[in-house]
């Protein structure tokens, strides 16, 4: 896909875009780059089989063609498809086929449409496999597991006939109030950058390598610093620099689309002013000319359109997002607009073949321009792609591995059952298998639902009495006090009622969700009065108290780890979680996972990120200590001890770009230990106020038991030592455990540090 | 002060500021560029007079006389200074004339020091006169009233033999938990920029006239954006923008150096990284070049020596912050180490000569370079300065201007007396008079401390019984009940207590306040539990319930606004504070204030700006209203009406360059009404996404009764429209009032609003 004119060699079929494009006309373009249908109301269920809608073939007439039709298969409150009246799994195949051979048809040029489907962690469709938030993949730091996860995913959604998986990946969890926290890798720039990197081979093959037989291609969400809206209010304003954005908000999105991703989705705040649909230093200068980007750049549902608000007409604002650099529209009235416009502009026109170009090249490295057989992409779908048994498995252990252990007084953990006759459980999710799953997913049939409370009674049920006790119940009291454990399960959910509002892009309007796309929350703490459960809870009785928190965002967990003897952090785990959970209560699995972002201590004093250039301890005089638990923090029920932190200029020419680090640890127990190693730098010198700690390095990693084992991590000097200018030279400290070592950029002896 | 060498004719005496650096040795240069000791500790009275200090002596030695000298004068808590050992007014001019010759002989050129103060809001010394803070000058909205209290203060300053003085003016109300709100105009750059200017030509004179007189330099703080530090930290980064900074920081700061401030002091936080005091786009490319400053920059106190931090030794701080653009330092020992920084580089040493050359003009403007007759500059004080009694009058008018009146339900007020037998007085701040003060003030004596209670006593107590009911006693809920009004003083402080603790740099460290520098807040409810406490008063009496908020900031009075019949925002109002309350409880004033900054209604729905460019309406959904008053708000006990808003082009050749808005305004009452006018504009069609609304004009008017009166501002087409570009013209919105037009930009016709 590196030529402009897309000769691409898929299947050993060779495609000229170039040529095809020439033979469109400009209405035929301009239907390539709309994406105006909701693809749920293209299809009805008819005489035991599908047929597709008269709104459907309009589309296609008036196009001739179609170039990508969103939501085929979603099934979710907002679009109203259920168990009921959606397509279910076996049949997706035969659906994807009668769309895709229509628009085929339709087509003067045989071009078939993208399906595209959201699947921010697993296909929001009926039927397909659940996996944890992308908070909870941060949780792990393991992108290893996280691209066998997206392995998994792209070969269900392949098998459906899907050709465009939109995935969120880009954002930074910048404010814990922000409704889509569940939606980043957390809040640190080389974690976002490794997981995307992972999520994008994964679901594409290295090198896109995948992308034509059993790969999906990937829409990376969002671009960019979405994470970054004031207050965290969902798509307002990025208020921001321009250092800030490319130290915290681009690497994610440099290394996705260095790794291939073949699209990237334009968010729908402005930075500085200027909405990301709009920009074209973000969308051309910095995405195709810097960064080599040669996929298509698809705007968020209805954005363009929004942009009238701003340019004045919805024509003026298509004018404005194509030549931005938008290529695909999302249900969007202005993009059809576009042929109007370009008919006395000729750079609307050039810009208009850019774009089709772009969304033709996709569809060629999609292997979907082949020119006979023609087939639905369906039959292709590569022989050794996952099945679903091994995509639970992948779900449950990317859950196990993402759960945090906060708290662990006297040894609460793992439970001691033998003296325990009776478990009371308590909270809110207790009861809610919805509560695991997070936004952006389908209905679960009822047999596939499990709460904590299910887990724990089928666990545990033949060995204690398991009680749940309602919330405001007249027997909360008793009921907790005569329990022998108290396990309270807190925390949000996400989940959407059918009978829930939404806005014109799907964002809750009217909803009892505390979390989700457009449910930003001002106040941190627990919702509904939880800590003022666990304060009952706590003083019904002296038994051990555990808590779970359920919960894909930061909440204030000041309280729930005051009362609490125990409490573990689950994120929105998926529909394995649950079992997730109890593996690690019950000692059956290491708590492995260490936090993603910073845990606040206090609701006013928010945002908190590790990485800021200034602490904020010791700041607010009614909040001295704001940070709770520390971005990278998670409690093992064994532990290791950095022994050894070493840094050295790497061997051969290179050597004074290149530093060795090298990080000793000791696994302090009996049996091989999982832990997380993780760099820190504090980096002087440069022409910018240092930040705190950046993490510069980090590795999973099992440590055999009796032994010291050495890490060593290869770094670049960039990674390592601030910007320099005229000749100063920068001094950066490592930080690993408890150690820290110094170094300077070469030469090694030039800094100056007489302070 | 246009030359660059300096040949200044102020009082017919030329100065030639090239020739006396070309005689200058190098540390006789940094010595200017200097400004190390406490003023306060420079001085002891002994034997019925004044005698200087060793440390002062060594340091006039050292350097071969001093650049300038910090707070001669300053009494407070962390000078230590107070009405026990301090320099009273009557004596500041021996001690000044005792600095300024001790200096003088010590200087081989005879080159006196800047003697330079805090005045903030009046001079930080004993027996000043103090004004209302910042904020409330704010909510004046009337410039002319504060270039009349700045006059006033500059006349005191200059009769105590002070050149400089320190004031706060540029920062912007960003963030509601910045400890400093209180130092602002408000939140809106134009208001900012209006009073600035006023600020500047109150002090200096317009165009600099009164500067060898009456007048003192103006060091305008702080330069730049300190407000938008990241969760309203003091001083910390703040997150932003180039457009957000030029749009909302930067006008004040222009305003005030085209006003021909002589000083702006480079503010504590970095700008997307960069700290102020090392930003030579900032200091050097924007304010000299592009402004054409020929003034100082002054560093903000101990700010070179802390970006070590960031360089790694204090001579590279020194050297980043002198090639940036700083000439003057405060409290650092960086400076110091100029001298031997500029040894092996002549860049260094240049820089230098242009901060000294900095220095000595705005010495020279001052005429403080006269060569015959040497004399302090205290004699040549302006025979037609304010007398003190003047400046008291001032600083009550101005806090009577800028009380603003946010709720009256049942037209609780003006008081009516007539059936009121007894009055209870509750709240924390009813009888402190320091609270009415706020931050940077000294100690006042005694006889001239006035609480709100003092006022109610002497000014009814000759009618009602006053009876002040303290928070804590057993009693509350009886006095309160048995009362037929009850008024209750609520808010905050900014006293600092001589048993504070204080960082190096003086801002509060140990502190009982809940405003001020070092002072932010996480929690922004009233502080001590102030809603409980008007429940309380609210469930004891269904008397008249009158609500003082004394709070230079703002604070969540979601509850105070529901509980109260009426609610009085007074801010800081200064010493007069308590009477100008009065005067506007029993109508004898008309509450004229308006916001300067908008009231949050939930202390995590922050921040919320006006004219932020989103809405934050309905986006938390636990905080659906996050705003309770919006800027600009102020109920008046009679109201004027827009009944008219009209715009044309203006007359001429320049007619598309100039707009002409007449708002008509009618009195409804029978007697002349103040009011003040402001005109709204929503902007689009530039690149940017247009902000929810923009000052664009404002003016206080007093209307006479029972007639239309037309108030017209001639406007710019800049600040009116948009950016455009490409062919592409700007449509505005204007509001006033209930009214709103809209107007294109020339040519008029051709904005395409076809949405």
């Amino acid at each position: 896909m590196k030529e402009v004119n897309g000769v691409n060699g898929v299947n050993g079929v060779h495609v000229d875009v170039g040529e095809l494009l020439s033979r469109m006309t400009l209405r035929e373009k301009v239907g390539q780059l709309n994406q105006r249908l909701f693809g749920w109301d293209c299809v009805a269920r008819r005489r035991g089989g599908f047929e597709l809608t008269d709104a459907f073939h309009a589309e296609v007439e008036r196009w001739g063609g179609l170039g990508a039709l969103y939501g085929l298969f979603r099934a979710d409150a907002w679009s109203g498809r259920s168990w009921k009246d959606g397509i279910r799994p076996e049949e997706r195949a035969e659906v994807a086929a009668l769309v895709t051979d229509a628009v085929r048809s339709g087509s003067r040029h045989g071009v078939p449409p993208l399906v595209v489907e959201e699947a921010p962690h697993g296909h929001q469709a009926l039927g397909s496999t659940l996996f944890p938030v992308n908070l909870n993949a941060g949780a792990s730091w393991d992108p290893g597991l996280l691209a066998e996860c997206a392995r998994a995913v792209a070969a269900e959604l392949r098998a459906g006939g899907v050709h465009l998986a939109l995935v969120s990946a880009l954002d930074l969890l910048r404010d814990p109030r922000w409704g889509r926290a569940e939606e980043c890798f957390g809040e640190d720039p080389l974690l976002a950058a490794e997981l995307t990197r992972a999520l994008v081979e994964g679901m594409q093959g290295v090198g896109r390598s995948a992308l034509a037989t059993g790969g999906v291609g990937v829409v990376l969400k969002h671009f960019a610093a979405q994470g970054e809206g004031v207050g965290g209010r969902n798509g307002q304003s990025a208020v921001l620099g321009p250092r800030d954005l490319h130290e915290l908000h681009l690497p994610a999105a440099e290394a996705g689309t260095r790794a291939g991703a073949v699209g990237v989705m334009a968010a729908y705040n402005d930075i500085d002013g200027v909405p990301c649909c709009a920009n074209p230093e973000l969308l051309t200068g910095l995405l195709r000319d810097a960064w080599g980007f040669d996929g298509l750049v698809m705007a968020d549902g209805k954005a363009v359109d929004r942009l009238a608000a701003m340019t004045g007409s919805l024509r003026e604002a298509a004018r404005t997002a194509l030549l931005a650099g938008v290529d695909l529209s999302l249900w969007d009235e202005a993009y059809t607009l576009l042929e109007e416009a370009a008919e006395d502009d000729p750079r609307t026109a050039e810009a208009i073949d850019r774009a089709c170009g772009a969304v033709l090249r996709v569809k060629s490295v999609l292997g979907l321009l082949e020119a006979d057989p023609v087939r639905p992409a369906v039959e292709r779908v590569h022989p050794e792609a996952a099945p679903v048994r091994t995509a639970a498995e992948l779900s449950g252990r990317l859950a196990r591995r993402s759960l945090v252990l906060l708290e662990n007084r006297t040894r609460t953990l793992p439970l001691a059952l033998d003296a325990v006759r009776e478990i009371a459980v308590i909270g809110p999710n207790a009861a809610s298998a919805t509560a695991l799953l997070g936004d952006y997913v389908p209905p679960l049939l009822p047999e596939a639902e499990r709460s904590v409370l299910d887990a724990v009674r089928d666990r545990l049920g033949d060995r204690v009495r398991v009680r749940h006790v309602p919330d405001d119940g007249r027997e909360f009291e008793a009921a907790t006090a005569s329990a022998d454990l108290v396990l309270a399960v807190l925390g949000g959910t996400s989940h959407r009622h059918y009978g829930d509002g939404f806005a014109d892009n799907g964002a809750a309007l009217r909803t009892r969700a505390t979390c989700g796309e457009g449910v930003d929350l001002a106040d941190l703490r627990l919702p509904g009065g939880q800590d003022a459960l666990l304060r009952r809870a706590r003083a019904a009785t002296g038994a051990p108290l555990v808590a779970v928190v359920v919960a894909g965002r930061p909440h204030v967990l000041t309280e729930v780890l005051a009362l609490a003897d125990a409490t573990l952090w689950a994120g929105y785990p998926g529909p394995y979680g649950a079992d997730a959970v109890l593996d690690v209560l019950l000692g059956e699995a290491e708590p492995e996972g260490r936090l993603p972002m910073t845990l606040p201590a206090d609701p006013g004093a928010v945002p908190v990120r590790y990485n800021d250039r200034r602490p904020a301890d010791g700041v607010y005089v009614d909040a001295p200590r704001p940070v709770l638990r520390a971005f990278g923090y998670g409690q093992g029920y064994r532990t290791s001890r950095v022994t050894g932190l070493l840094a050295h200029a790497g061997e051969g020419s290179a050597a004074a770009d290149r530093i060795v680090v090298t990080v000793e640890l000791e696994n302090e127990s009996a049996r091989p230990l999982p832990e997380v190693v993780q760099v820190y730098a504090h980096r002087t010198g440069g022409p910018a106020w240092p930040r705190v700690r950046e993490l510069v390095a980090f590795r999973r990693v099992v440590l055999p038991p009796g032994t010291v084992t050495p890490v060593t991590f290869a770094l670049t000097a960039e990674r390592l030592f601030s910007g320099t200018r005229e000749g100063r030279h920068g001094c950066t400290t490592l930080f690993a455990g408890e150690l820290d070592v110094r170094i300077n950029h070469h030469p090694w002896d030039t800094y100056d540090d007489t302070v």
